[in-house]
């Protein structure tokens, strides 16, 4: 954990070096990726199967066993705790709402010289789900996930997952069922992304494939770019807290630990215009710490990455955040409108005091599935535009034509492109 | 160029055929990208001036050099004929309009349960423009790519323009100062691109980086994603034209050259109900390249990847435009709207007689940077969508976090995320 001061000499020393700190640690494993979506794209179903019994320890009996039935996931839902299930219905519900209220609408435009224009939206059809399995099963991740896609109107999401041991976890398949999932396939790694991208006899490809993964995943996302669309290969995780003398220090320590427990790359950052809270908040950590179930990640990632940041005023804590570009900032200060108002860069921002990251992270509606590593600057959250693409279209009568159509021969002549000036003279002569 | 009848025996091999096929030509060129990449990041301004004479042809004096001046730009315009000046106002005053309309709203949703959830959109800061020099300089694409970004709100647009030999094009600089670019640089290739994507005293880095290029340009896109956002890298350019039996040939086969003189790898495709019509324009075609500038190229691309499928009827026709998702659909029948609205995928559609493609090329108003390759199943056409970014936001009083936090705390304690559940229940307790 570093200590900054913009008042300090050092400062922006230590702060780009902050903004440097490699954070992951990347695997070289596109030759192993290329090898096995080779040999899916030439075995299919079979490869699939050989490629399971070697990385997931279990060897489905035949093609058919790689889908999960209907009856396995009735049964797989009765196994759920209720409150949990209810938990899962008020998390999809609420993330339904605020996905619908963000479809945008077609654009139609009626042009004074005769042409009308237009802008029309529609669904991708088959979308590819990645989830992954084993120790770090995130229900939340697959309504995170498969929720935008429906409610874009995409008529088939498939989704697959590895079952290591052959073990499936009950709660995602409830969440795969409740989020409106249409097929479920117990296979994973770069397997799953080449069955999905290039199809097999039992797996229909798809046209875009979302969803996190280990280095595997991301590396077979890479490589089946341009066949299907991908989402963003998502780094580790981070989070920004801006907090004035106001707020309870002890709060803000779980905040930044709930960052930091995801893992050792994670890195949780305070900015706040009081040393006294900036003390209390250093302690406050050490002393959450003392009684966490995942103290060693949580303090790794505090101690590696970690920072507390004074600044002189907002003013200045804007422009840092703008810097950082955080994927999650709360902002626990008395009126915190104006300051996210003044701030430009960030994936998902949480207002208040009554705000803690987790809540968005399940429950509160916006998705979880955001940009990383300072790409808020130009990249966003996870939405219904990930799952919906748009043909713009123009019409014209001759009037529109004659119009404009000049202009367009000239600059095509412009160009050296004879066919297009003529393909609109011949049409005007 | 091949015939098919969706009535013969062997039609769905054909067109099997005819989607797998591989139109482009890829250069094994990333190991001298990285290296040019390096030498960039290592010695910024000169290594811009060494690459500059090594792959241009002229050697800047010095790296203020490297940036056009105004007086230049000034001089440009003054040399450009007015009425292509005229036509590029035209065009650029079009395009503004149609993206104008796109631009979409803020989303703010109340919750009865005592929480706010918004999302915001934002501009990203600064924008780099790659533009083609010398042979395949190409003003309009300058206003297809700039003017997005502007209607936006991107308040910084830096261009890099390659001029072989020192040549700079006059249109593309009149282009360039009309669609509100704010810094133009004679800097090409793979060397352009790692200026604007890690900068150098000269060029301040970018947030994201558009516009097309050769191997190199888009070898080094996709070797700078992540530090910055890239657009789609676009593959050979395609048109698909559907025409019924009421159609002029001859305007057709200018149609289908008009795509085919792009290059030897573009692809243009006549699906029609009617065999008396793919005879007379198969007639046409090669008419009209007896007096085309361009016959050469626009004659080995018909050959090589052209096509002419005969169909029973328009929904037939209709699935086959959806399995070639083309960049660009020209639907001449008497009726083109609800055969477009049965059309699922296609990145811009030209209804009617009078609506030929190059019209949407130049001046029609909506982008001419579209998916291309089939992923318009996925993808969309270039918008002001590629220069926003969304922040989602929560906001919650006490009320709000005591409805839903103990959902959210079930959820986190099942995902072992016991510091995520503390967050909540900490504020709860």
């Amino acid at each position: 954990m570093i200590r900054l001061n913009t008042a300090d000499a050092g400062f922006e020393a230590g702060f780009l070096a902050l903004l440097d700190q490699a954070r992951e640690t990347t695997t070289k494993v596109d030759a192993a990726v290329s090898s096995i979506i080779a040999e899916v794209r030439a075995g299919g179903d079979a490869a699939l199967l050989d490629l399971t019994g070697r990385f997931d320890r279990w060897t489905p009996a035949d093609a058919a066993a790689l889908r999960v039935t209907e009856a396995e996931i009735d049964a797989a839902r009765a196994r759920c705790a209720p409150e949990l299930l209810d938990a899962l219905d008020l998390a999809a519900t609420r993330i339904e709402r605020f996905h619908a209220a963000q479809l945008p609408r077609d654009v139609e435009l009626d042009d004074p010289l005769g042409l009308t224009l237009g802008l029309r939206w529609g669904s991708i059809d088959a979308v590819g789900l990645y989830v992954p399995g084993g120790k770090a099963a995130y229900p939340s991740s697959v309504l995170m996930n498969a929720i935008p896609a429906r409610v874009a109107g995409v008529p088939r999401i498939a989704m697959c997952v590895p079952t290591p041991d052959g073990v499936l976890n009950d709660l995602v398949l409830a969440a795969a069922h409740r989020a409106g999932v249409t097929e479920i396939f117990r296979i994973g790694g770069a397997q799953a992304i080449a069955a999905l991208a290039w199809g097999t006899a039992t797996i229909a490809p798809v046209d875009r494939v979302a969803g996190p993964g280990n280095a595997y995943v991301a590396e077979a996302k890479r490589q089946v770019f341009g066949r299907v669309g991908i989402d963003s290969i998502a780094g580790p995780s981070e989070v920004v807290v801006l907090a004035d003398a106001s707020q309870n220090p002890a709060l803000i320590a779980m905040d930044l630990l709930a960052q930091a427990e995801h893992d050792e790359s994670a890195q949780s950052i305070l900015i706040t215009t009081s040393h006294q809270m900036a003390n209390a908040v250093e302690h406050a950590v050490q002393d959450a710490l003392l009684t966490l179930p995942r103290a060693g990640i949580a303090g790794e990632s505090w101690r590696r990455h970690g920072a507390i940041i004074v600044v002189h005023d907002w003013e200045e804590g804007a422009r840092l955040v703008d810097r950082l570009a955080p994927e999650h900032l709360e902002i626990m200060v008395s009126e915190p409108g104006p300051l996210f108002a003044r701030i430009r860069h960030a994936g998902a921002a949480f207002l208040g005091a009554h705000c803690p990251e987790a809540l968005g992270d399940y429950v509160a509606g916006p998705n979880h599935v955001l940009p990383t590593g300072r790409t808020a600057r130009f990249a966003s959250g996870l939405s219904v535009y990930d799952f919906l693409k748009r043909t713009t279209w123009i019409s014209a009568e001759r009037r529109g034509l004659e119009a404009i159509g000049p202009a367009a021969v000239a600059l095509a002549e412009a160009e050296g492109l004879s066919a297009h000036a003529r393909s609109i003279s011949l049409r005007l002569g």
